[in-house]
């Protein structure tokens, strides 16, 4: 995300001297950055995210304190924001972790605060990368927006009054298990039929494989040395982009499935834009306007409301730090 | 709503001697209140809800005018609210009007204004409901709640950061319309397997019709004279207050449906409590426990959070035409 005259740098409301460090646990790589006073980036760096909640915390540990050796005389930082997958409470405790081995009921917030000496704040990755886009991104200046991030499952954020929605529990936006056909898959949730099933990369892959089942997707099968069972989304993708039919039906299905989810959330929240982000977004010219069609079509009372804008996110690889960095200014600020 | 110790009259922003009118137009009466700069109700009328817009707005600026007269020297009327069922846009047009006739597309705001020299508001019902709920009734106090009304049809409102939110285009809270089963009924709407279908009052007698079609409802069936066409709601929950298991078998699948849309809702917004009104709440007592267990069995994570609280609202008949007079105290004050 690169700060430039269309998107001046955040608003952060930190006194001057005072910075704070934005850290985004990814499944693979974890980022960092060190933001001013004025909401520009002054450093960057990333690691691979380590496995088990003290090599967690080590890593978070150091790269904190190398970005304060950067700093050096120049200011002080006075709080970090962490962003991460997975269910994360408002006391900063990672419930439930899908990228982290042994990390469910992991308390990141008050294990970090007490190994740093300094406030912090732990927010939902879609929550931060929200932030990010709300800031300098996609949806600079919309008060009503919903961000949904299409990965190996599905991430959300509920953006009214022109701020992210934390919720009660801190857990607002978990979109992708809203049950969307209760007589449909089980979730790895427990529910049945949750949205996840059908429209992340992991409900894309089932929707290939159901094709498969049924005899269709006949060129995808053949070129790929496996079962159903091997059937990823990619394999979906990449055929679409070489023209497939059967490859493009699938993705289609799909784009019905993505749009039937973001209708039910409109219908809630009535947002004036949706902001798709997560891995999928890489394809989003294979399948983004028949998501724009399917949600006219599912939309209640679309023909009585503005067309609801739906574009990929812009804040790439680091609006999750750069979120998490403005979560920790906006509470220090 | 009575305006008790515990619940101090609202702050409305105000200056002394201002007041403002709200306005309820049910599908049988029309409520009207005057509100004073300390949130008293002054004087409250009501009249026979009048049918076609030309009425509808001679009854509006009648009952407006009425308490203008009361008012006298005491004071002025600066500013007027309305509340309506259906679909009401930003620009205080009612879009889809299931309980007027003729009312489709009646800018109801401009109009008022017109006739009556004033600025006026209009919002949907369950919107008003939901302020009024926040000030004085059942969730003030409460940052992230959502409140359902359980009608014909199936109203909605969403609160966050302690405020209702309206939406990008006046129409959030359609909680009604998020699709809970693509291969469901089809809904007036023009949608598929909308939750309304499963959980209004059309949708227990939808439920009800199917039980009886099954040979289920034995009892019910022979003590009303006619048809499965004939069922309403009223027989189930007559019949399961009288101790007819059938019936509180139906109503109990019922309880699921309404659980399951809430869930959806809680998964997206998070909030600390449901208010739940609308003409099916008198029969809270015959099915609100079972919602509640319901609703810890399908919301995402429930073992990771407080219990959501689920509470009937408390405004009863006048709570519309105080939260649409709250909503003009809003916008003036």
């Amino acid at each position: 995300m690169t700060v430039t005259d269309d998107n001046p740098p955040p608003d952060t409301g930190l006194a001057q001297d005072a910075h704070v460090v934005g850290i985004d646990i990814g499944g693979t790589k974890t980022l960092v950055v060190l933001m001013g006073a004025e909401g520009v980036i002054l450093a960057r760096s990333s690691r691979p995210t380590a496995q088990g909640p003290e090599a967690v915390i080590d890593l978070l540990v150091a790269l904190v304190e190398e970005l304060v050796e950067v700093l050096g005389e120049e200011g002080t930082v006075i709080g970090v924001g962490v962003g991460v997958a997975g269910l994360v409470d408002i006391d900063g405790r990672l419930c439930r972790a899908p990228n982290l081995t042994d990390a469910d009921e992991f308390p990141i917030r008050d294990l970090l605060e007490e190994r740093l000496g300094m406030a912090v704040w732990v927010d939902n990755d879609a929550n931060c990368a929200a932030r990010a886009e709300l800031a300098v991104g996609a949806a600079v200046g919309i008060e009503d927006a919903i961000l949904v991030t299409l990965g190996t499952g599905i991430g959300g954020a509920l953006i009214a009054h022109g701020e992210v929605v934390r919720g009660a529990a801190g857990m607002a936006g978990e979109l992708g298990h809203m049950v969307v056909d209760p007589k449909g898959p089980v979730c790895m949730c427990g529910l049945t039929g949750c949205w996840e099933r059908y429209a992340s990369g992991a409900g894309l892959a089932r929707l290939a494989r159901l094709a498969a089942e049924r005899g269709d997707l006949t060129s995808v099968m053949s070129s790929i040395d496996g079962t159903t069972a091997d059937l990823r989304g990619e394999h979906i993708t990449q055929a679409a982009r070489l023209g497939d039919n059967e490859a493009v039906a699938v993705l289609d299905v799909f784009a019905w499935w993505v749009s039937l989810g973001l209708a039910n959330a409109c219908a809630f929240s009535d947002p004036k834009m949706i902001v798709i982000g997560g891995g999928l977004v890489a394809d989003w010219d294979l399948f983004g306007d028949r998501v724009r069609e399917h949600l006219a079509e599912l939309t209640v009372a679309a023909s009585h409301r503005p067309v609801i804008e739906v574009r990929p996110a812009v804040g790439g690889e680091s609006a999750g730090a750069l979120g998490a960095a403005l979560l920790a200014a906006n509470q220090c600020g």
